[in-house]
């Protein structure tokens, strides 16, 4: 058997996610079944880690195993022939028989997109959380300082998901106008369930003047979700890469 | 009664078009259904013209006509708040009783847009025509100049839908490199059904080298519909603005 690992992209607007799901199409069924028409046979489709219904991905990280002898360059080809339009396979590589993406990955980056806007845009709304009030972005970089580091992120785990443990190391916090967006990427070691959601809710309550300036050390510190922000909404986030 | 003219936009993609049909989901039902819900009253929306379904518009215009004593400022707030997301009401303002979207208007602007890549990108795809060859777009410039004026541009008719003259006059004719895009854009008194996307088809023709140097003209004065290359798909065209 081979291991193939895939760097795939998505727009998660029509999927449930990631997993496969009684109900509901998802990224793992849509791929497992082009896998499974272009090599013959079922493969279980292993991702670095699950998104939820609504996150996108541009790089996402696939693997599985297979007999198939079609060659890696071929199968990107293969495999988007049979693939949604909403998928896509962007890369693929024989990688070592102990390979599993996500318990190998060492980093991850996701970015939030905020569209700071009183005007709707169907063509950005998709993809984006519209904030109608004056975000002040300066502010939000100050604050966004003191989330890197290794610390305990209990403040950002969502309650009814708890990770055994809720420290994480963040290594890059970079807010950025990229008109007509704000941009919020995030990387580090791997992140809380709806960590970077948030994290981007309580950046706009500072943002918008909800929170005062010092107030994301204090979040943090607190370990208390109740004094951090709202979760953003799936839409405006992307897992951008996977790092091995 | 009060006549009230909307400037809207919308994601073509999950719409089967403009006009309400028994089955499926249209920008019309959606409008009729949200203005119904803000004036209390069903009132006839009517557009500049149909888009066909996965047609997307970033400046349709559609005019009704209501009792409703609401503030035109007031109504793009009220109507977005019940519409979906994948339409939003620009502007609003009231017109003379006599105003008629489709009759009174004098321009139409669409643009076709290309994803000249052999990768996939779903996030670009579904508002793009990915073409996996290379382009010669100072060509399909060259080529394109011949569309302008006023000509009988039944090569370009879709057989199926015969308006009563193929007569229309071209104003403007503008193919742009749009990094990852390009674009083309044809302003006109008029478009005959499908009109855009045959000649879209053409050029792509024309770019990939399918078609020699001068064809366009050629196809123009043979005023047949099968020397014409294909229609472009439906998800590359936008109407953008209207004008009366």
């Amino acid at each position: 058997m081979r291991t193939i690992k895939l760097t795939i992209a998505y727009d998660g607007t029509d999927f449930k996610g990631w997993q496969i799901q009684k109900n509901g199409n998802t990224v793992q069924a849509e791929l497992e079944a082009a896998i499974e028409k272009v090599t013959q046979k079922h493969s279980r489709a292993h991702a670095s880690g699950r998104t939820d219904a609504g996150v996108h991905a541009k790089g996402q990280v696939v693997h599985f195993k297979t007999a198939s002898t079609i060659p890696d360059d071929k199968l990107p080809l293969a495999l988007n022939a049979v693939l949604p339009e909403t998928i896509a396979v962007l890369s693929s590589e024989e990688v070592k028989g102990d390979f599993h993406s996500q318990y190998d990955a060492r980093k991850k980056l996701y970015r939030y997109c905020i569209f700071p806007s009183g005007e709707r845009d169907p063509f950005i709304e998709k993809y984006a959380w519209r904030i109608p009030y004056k975000l002040n972005v300066s502010k939000m970089k100050r604050e966004a300082l003191v989330l890197l580091g290794k610390q305990d992120f209990k403040a950002f785990q969502a309650k009814d998901k708890r990770e055994r443990s809720s420290v994480r190391n963040v290594y890059l916090v970079d807010i950025k106008k990229k008109s007509p967006l704000i941009t919020i990427d995030i990387e580090a070691n791997g992140f809380l369930y709806n960590m970077v959601r948030n994290i981007t809710g309580t950046l706009v309550d500072l943002g918008r003047g909800y929170l005062p300036e010092g107030s994301m050390r204090k979040i943090i510190d607190s370990k208390d979700r109740t004094k951090a922000g709202p979760t953003a909404p799936a839409k405006g986030l992307f897992l951008i890469n996977v790092k091995y």
